[in-house]
């Protein structure tokens, strides 16, 4: 893995990771103007949760036209300058949070306030535009992972960063705004509230994680593994479609994986996403998130691991989340989580 | 308020709300099998959190053709026999929670298990199918706000149920299945993980909701008030429409509104309808829910209070809960509160 740091014409960062040595990067011709992003984040006095208040991501851009993907490499419109890469990791123009963002006060009418001072990328995995992570030689997806890895060391260090993200919104159906196959990562300010729900069941069980992979493995809802990773639908599943990947090694994020389970999981990520496409006529909509330690407090309770989980409850159907879900954080899933292990099993990788 | 009570054919309760005295309620000419709900509760070990499986949810109604409406009176298809009502409340023919549903083991693979024995109501708000409660007259709003009160009486008596839910899901963008103005109620067998949070949050400072209502009233988010209520957008608001409505009293339900907070409940709560409705030229979609005291413990620490949001967060444009809301339980909302208040102010009721 060959990795290259360059800068766009606003000064964000952008970085190559390329599977062969020799990136010169091309300079942006864009001229643009300097980023000026206003992220905040407030804290709810009724359930500690943080809420960042991003005014200035409202008009961002929304499905363009292919012609204009800001994802494909080279031409006027183009995030990434070069006339093609392998990974292209760079700066979100609209971020939900950044180093950028100008201080704010303390509090407001008694509400906690403080500047939304992280960082928000775009993974961008291959420069073909009509591909999807499923369909990249493994090859790719191991770049890919290299990638998320490196990032989440540089982003855990910059400093306020409390937690990093990396994760992929896949499909129509789920909100995302540029077909081009990428992900996103966020490298939050503060720890996220099912974080936090994690670190308080952590902290009562110190081996609640391997105990958990202990039990799903003796369960009916394994999807597939290997030597250093489980893949399960997990027994209360709050979505139709729902899988955890989990190392076998307890190990707080992507960064301390070693290339052994690196290699694995390239196999089985690929296979995992395969199965899911497998379900239905059409590819899966999915949000995959890796959930990964804190920075700080709370780095040996949490055990790295993927969530992948899809709105889709039937061939047409996606499920809403209306009032039980979005009101009261109670989840109500149609589909028993043994039967789509076993839809999953059956699917093939 | 005259309240009547019968049983639909396959021995669901219905529940007549009337203005006026005299009901004789319409034998259910349809011949229905039993209804045989099949629900399940499991607690994530991960997060603590009650999620709910039903897995004969996934076959419910789905958008019927006006002229099929189960909630039109009479009819072959309706759920209601009688030729006309004022409000009419009935069991949901697909529960998410019913205490006819089967026994099940104690755990599975180590997850907490337990049948979901609640109940799940529906609440029609008017035998008009045109209409929605921002149209109703005030009289009838106060009808409702009755019936609301009455069935949170009524369930929470129901041996096993931990808090009463009564919430309106409005507009296809947020997946409402049925047009005829109407809202359901759930008596779920659990604390909700939201309404979790908020006891922390209460536990930690007993005089929490008067303590926010004092610096919410005084901040610059107040949308309307008067003598007994006043609804503003909360400072760290999560979606890009939010709006809570609070009770000046430190009640726990809603059957324990007096007559004069009641009254006034219903004038307020149609004005903040209609100034909601008068945001764009289409009516908003919303989740309105009313967050009540849990039956049992805790049930001094939360105050009654309405929470209504909308995903709408442009004219043509709708949020989505992608990675960081749906994976992270971290909002982003790209609109500030101040503004949404400020709108709304200017909407008009």
């Amino acid at each position: 893995m060959n990795r290259t740091k360059a800068r766009l014409s606003d000064g964000r960062e952008i970085v190559y990771y390329d599977e062969s040595p020799g990136r010169a990067p091309v300079a942006d011709p864009r001229g643009l103007p300097p980023v000026e992003p206003v992220c905040e984040v407030r804290r709810d006095p009724l359930t500690g949760d943080h809420v960042t208040i991003t005014a200035h991501r409202n008009t961002r851009t929304f499905l363009p036209p292919a012609d204009q993907c800001p994802l494909c490499p080279g031409g006027p419109a183009s995030e990434i300058p070069d006339p093609s890469y392998d990974v292209a990791v760079f700066e979100n123009r609209f971020p939900s949070f950044d180093v950028r963002t100008p201080p704010v006060p303390p509090s407001i009418d008694g509400v906690e306030r403080s500047r939304g001072a992280g960082r928000c990328e775009v993974v961008c995995f291959t420069d073909d535009h009509s591909a999807s992570m499923s369909l990249l030689p493994v090859s790719r997806v191991r770049t890919v992972i290299d990638a998320w890895a490196d990032r989440t060391a540089e982003l855990s260090a910059i400093p306020g960063v409390a937690q990093v993200f990396a994760f992929e919104n896949r499909g129509v159906e789920i909100g995302v705004t540029l077909h081009h196959p990428h992900g996103q990562i966020y490298a939050y300010p503060f720890v996220t509230p099912r974080t936090e729900r994690m670190l308080a069941s952590a902290a009562a069980n110190p081996d609640l994680f391997g105990d958990l992979l202990k039990a799903e493995r003796a369960g009916s809802r394994v999807v597939l593994s290997g030597e250093h990773w489980t893949a399960y639908v997990p027994a209360a599943a709050r979505w139709p479609v729902e899988v955890h990947l989990t190392p076998h090694r307890h190990v707080p994020d992507l960064a301390a994986l070693d290339p052994g389970e690196r290699d694995e999981l390239a196999v089985l990520y690929r296979d995992l996403l395969r199965r899911c496409d497998a379900l239905y006529d059409t590819p899966l909509p999915y949000v995959a998130g890796w959930h990964q330690a804190p920075v700080g407090e709370g780095r040996d309770l949490l055990r790295l691991h993927l969530e992948l989980f899809s709105i889709r409850r039937a061939a047409d159907k996606v499920k809403y989340l209306a009032g039980s879900e979005s009101g009261m954080a109670a989840w109500i899933n149609d589909v028993p989580p043994e039967d789509v292990a076993a839809r999953l099993r059956a699917a093939g990788g």
